[in-house]
């Protein structure tokens, strides 16, 4: 794969945490493929499927009052062919406490070479394990 | 995509339960890539990257004496090119409980036309959205 690959795939991942914390729906809707077969599971949630569900549990979650603020670490990506995915450690700072969550996000490439995301999954890392696994 | 593309990823999907149902640490073996870029994060734990530590977590996995069964549904697949993923929702029946695990499965194909997985993503769907999300 070509390093340009993978620093667009890092862009796109980049991007769709931005649009997180800003909590900007515009950014976020241009962040997606918008089809069917978007999946995007949050945290204890069951999975959504198709970008009408995805696009919806995002306005849902912007509405918070509270802004959450992501410091990604051991960020993996990998392209192959027109898909690429990062896996990534979210260290969530909010105005209470700090959370660890375990994520992995699916990106493809589209005719005009934007990588949008198609796959979100977000899972709580327990207190007991947060220092690695086994 | 050609339809038997779909089939060999759904079918290497079924081969990981099965190894993870009988506890077969040669099937699952099998069925991952052997590789530095492999992740696999199980529900809470946090994300476990490369083969040898993957391996490590199946087989303290399965010298629980614990059977765990899985009743697969939800299943949604995806080609492009030498990738394949599956969504697919995990219900996990063991001898006391049934628990719902959202599932992301992601599999690559090799040059022998198999493929392997390289992601599991698995985490816990909380009792209060078991239902389905917002």
């Amino acid at each position: 794969m070509e390093p340009s690959d993978l620093d667009g795939v890092l862009a796109a991942n980049t991007a769709f945490y931005a649009a997180f914390e800003e909590r900007d729906l515009d950014a976020m809707s241009k962040a997606w493929e918008h089809s069917d077969r978007v999946v995007c599971t949050h945290p204890g949630w069951a999975t959504l499927m198709g970008w009408g569900r995805v696009a919806a549990s995002f306005f849902a979650l912007f509405q918070n009052a509270q802004r959450l603020q992501f410091i990604l670490t051991n960020e993996a990506a990998e392209v192959v062919g027109d898909i690429g995915w990062v896996s990534v450690d979210e260290n969530i700072l909010d105005t209470a406490d700090a959370t660890t969550v375990a994520a992995f996000n699916l990106f493809t490439r589209d005719e005009a070479g934007e990588w949008l995301m198609v796959v979100h999954h977000a899972s709580a890392v327990s207190a007991s394990d947060a220092g690695g696994g086994t």
